[in-house]
């Protein structure tokens, strides 16, 4: 059955076509017949193909059969197929406590803000009034988009508490930015490695994704120009102060220079910022460079606070927020207030502060000795990131990071593999770890047996 | 500006053109032609027009102009201009305290759960562990839908927990459920009149959306049958048991007749069911005749329990929930899974049984006095509904109710004017009441003056 829907999604059967006879799908599928005759039948009964007495099954027309939904997996285009865009997040969220998950894109909750969490929840049950049941403003709680527009200032960002609109998380940020600016078919330009989320957002707005090769610095400043010029892309998604996957850090001439490139090509571009408190010493950002006019800035507490507790924002020209607003009404109605106020008192409390301290301390801490044990494991990092909980690893030559995935996860541990961030499928021999999620002695062993497994079969 | 961005949005205005002259544009926007030469300079620090010296102003080129945004309001169809869909919710959610708000869509917060609610926070503050930081599952928090499971089995809806998914809203599961089944230029059928919500968030889908009028007991079927058969609709989105604006519920007859239709069309319905605890005596659903087969169900607590710790849920066909399990992963990643860890503490603990029986009684104490007293003022429900906080009013003949509204704001009392819930514009003589905001006696009084001030210039 999911065979044919996905047959069906990918439109590789459309509606009329005959579908493969009982006995040559049962051989195809590597089923019995009796198998097949059910799944069709299944299929019949829910409305999505017909049976022709004699002549065979075939898939209903588009006036009686139910639509066809939008499936993420099986669009175009088609990457790794085990290992598509959303395998990493679904085998990371479903995991269980037994599940070690070194290619996690957060940090273990006993890293995060608990205590501040708990301490702003006893004093909401005490406090709070309307927050307990009214929704929030259109824009969001103001005294914590005050308190952005402070935190960006820091930054050399100018975004007054009115050009700041609170969302639930930052890929719902992202992912409001895109409603409003790209319609389905637009270009839309990423990084090559870029976190594989952006792949999944942007193929359910159906947007054709370009991909740029990322340096040590930023953008492949070369390829970027081509691309801008062959493309034309509406939108570049980046994450600028800590690049995921790779932890590289945007140097301030290519900022610079891809500032300059955007503005002659009429681009916008959404900075992606939600790593950007994990850095020693802050980096500039481009919506600093700026001034908001061609930058969309996002941010959220996700990966720093709590993930259960989310508040994500976006930071842009006034006359976008208006839009967002009402695009925001229009999805969400009136957001997540309960979140906003938890969010605004650790972030004001002074605790926020006092937590990313010990957190980067952690993290520096941690970063070194991951590095060091997956080196002794031939697992090299392609760079020493200034800051983060990401290390962006090559394989020893010959391996592929996909069927080293398939393999960890049977010996529940979720990797990262590399082809899953990358467009241009570029990234084969390519791990991300984080390495908060790496100091268990049992990931180091798991990988030695995965990596001796497949050297073997290799 | 604003007059500008409109027409470009609404694309009257179009990459090339010629912008109305300096002293044309003054005239028509009755302000002098400095204002009008100040606003066409910053248009062209935006970069969305240029001046070509001696000839006048054009719009910018796609491929140097920043792009151009969905503007929700200025899309097509075009409702009364000055009540658009969104009018009512930024009305109502931007209003402070000092603001009545009668023609709001909810409950005022001291009317809902706070006491449950506070409890929760509590009990989440002492005992939670990862609930306080971790990312929720996909699906989203486990004993949460199994008990949603269990109350739908009381509808008659069958319903397991893995044919659940947890959204952050109502509106949102709505929002998923565009996205899963529709694709720009699709029909979609609503009531009308119908929550004005619909139309906004079905104009950020670029559905065409086609209405029928309703009746007491559930859509006319004539009409429903005509436009089944001349536009094929892919979803119909409907209130089943409380229909929001009207009150009204769907007959047996009625429901059964509109899944025959919808069958044979191949349409795909959605019920949105977020006022059903509103019930005294529940009533059947749509789910449940049909299995969830072609009906999707959808149902949140924001109503009735918590407008500021959301929780919203989607239930349907398995291979439907894997779909929007994806989709909510790439927009959304992990959900608010604090939020649901407080309605699950709330709906569990027997708290929201006992608060729901006191709103009942409440809501049916409130409903006879505030419909006696708008009686009292010449305004008359079209129907007395058997249960919920909406009275749907025809006002004295010849009145509109988009200028009351806006008479109303002046004097801080938010209204909700008919043609904001009507896709053909018929509802012109008709007012939304919330028996819940209406209760206090300086709404009658405003009523009435704005009454008598309308009727004296009409």
């Amino acid at each position: 059955m999911q065979a044919i829907h996905q047959r069906m999604a990918a439109r590789s059967l459309v509606s009329g076509d005959k579908l493969p006879s009982l006995r040559a799908f049962a051989t195809t599928m590597q089923v019995s017949t009796s198998t097949v005759v059910e799944a069709y039948e299944r299929l019949a009964a829910q409305g999505l193909i017909r049976s022709r007495p004699g002549a065979g099954y075939f898939v209903a027309g588009p006036s009686t059969a139910a639509p066809m939904p939008l499936t993420l997996a099986a669009m175009e285009p088609r990457l790794d197929r085990a290992i598509d865009p959303l395998w990493i997040s679904r085998q990371s969220l479903e995991a269980d406590a037994a599940t070690l998950k070194p290619g996690c894109g957060w940090l273990p909750a006993a890293w995060l803000a608990e205590g501040g969490i708990r301490q702003a929840l006893r004093t909401l049950a005490r406090k709070g009034d309307a927050s307990l049941a009214e929704y929030g403003t259109p824009l969001g709680l103001l005294p914590l988009r005050q308190l952005l527009s402070r935190r960006m200032a820091e930054h050399g960002i100018e975004a007054p508490p009115d050009h700041i609109v609170l969302t639930e998380s930052g890929t719902q940020a992202i992912d409001m930015v895109c409603r409003l600016l790209i319609s389905p078919g637009d270009v839309v330009l990423v990084d090559d490695p870029c976190y594989f989320n952006f792949h999944a957002l942007l193929r359910a707005h159906r947007a054709k994704v370009v991909g740029v090769p990322y340096t040590p610095t930023g953008p492949d400043l070369e390829a970027f120009a081509k691309v801008l010029s062959e493309h034309q892309p509406r939108l570049y998604i980046t994450n600028s102060a800590i690049h995921n996957p790779t932890g590289a850090t945007l140097s301030p001439v290519t900022a610079h220079r891809v500032l300059k490139l955007a503005e002659q090509a009429g681009m916008t571009i959404v900075e992606d910022d939600i790593f950007g408190d994990f850095e020693h010493t802050p980096t500039p950002r481009l919506a600093a460079y700026d001034g908001l006019e061609r930058v969309v800035y996002i941010g959220s507490f996700s990966k720093t606070l709590s993930a259960a507790a989310r508040t994500g924002f976006i930071a842009a020209r006034p006359d976008w927020i208006a839009s967002l607003t009402d695009l925001k009404i229009a999805t969400t109605f009136g957001g997540g207030r309960l979140n906003a106020e938890l969010v605004y008192r650790v972030l004001s409390d002074g605790s926020y502060r006092k937590h990313m301290e010990g957190l980067r301390l952690r993290l520096a801490r941690a970063m070194p000795e991951v590095s060091k044990q997956l080196q002794g494991l031939g697992i090299v990092p392609w760079l020493e990131p200034q800051a983060g909980m990401f290390l962006w690893c090559r394989l020893p030559e010959g391996l592929d990071a996909s069927a080293i995935a398939q393999d960890a996860l049977a010996h529940n541990v979720v990797l990262a593999p590399g082809n899953a961030f990358s467009l241009a499928q570029s990234s084969r021999g390519f791990l991300r770890f984080n390495v908060a999620q790496s100091l268990d002695p049992r990931v180091g062993e798991v990988l030695r047996q995965v990596l001796k497994r497949q050297t073997e079969k290799g």
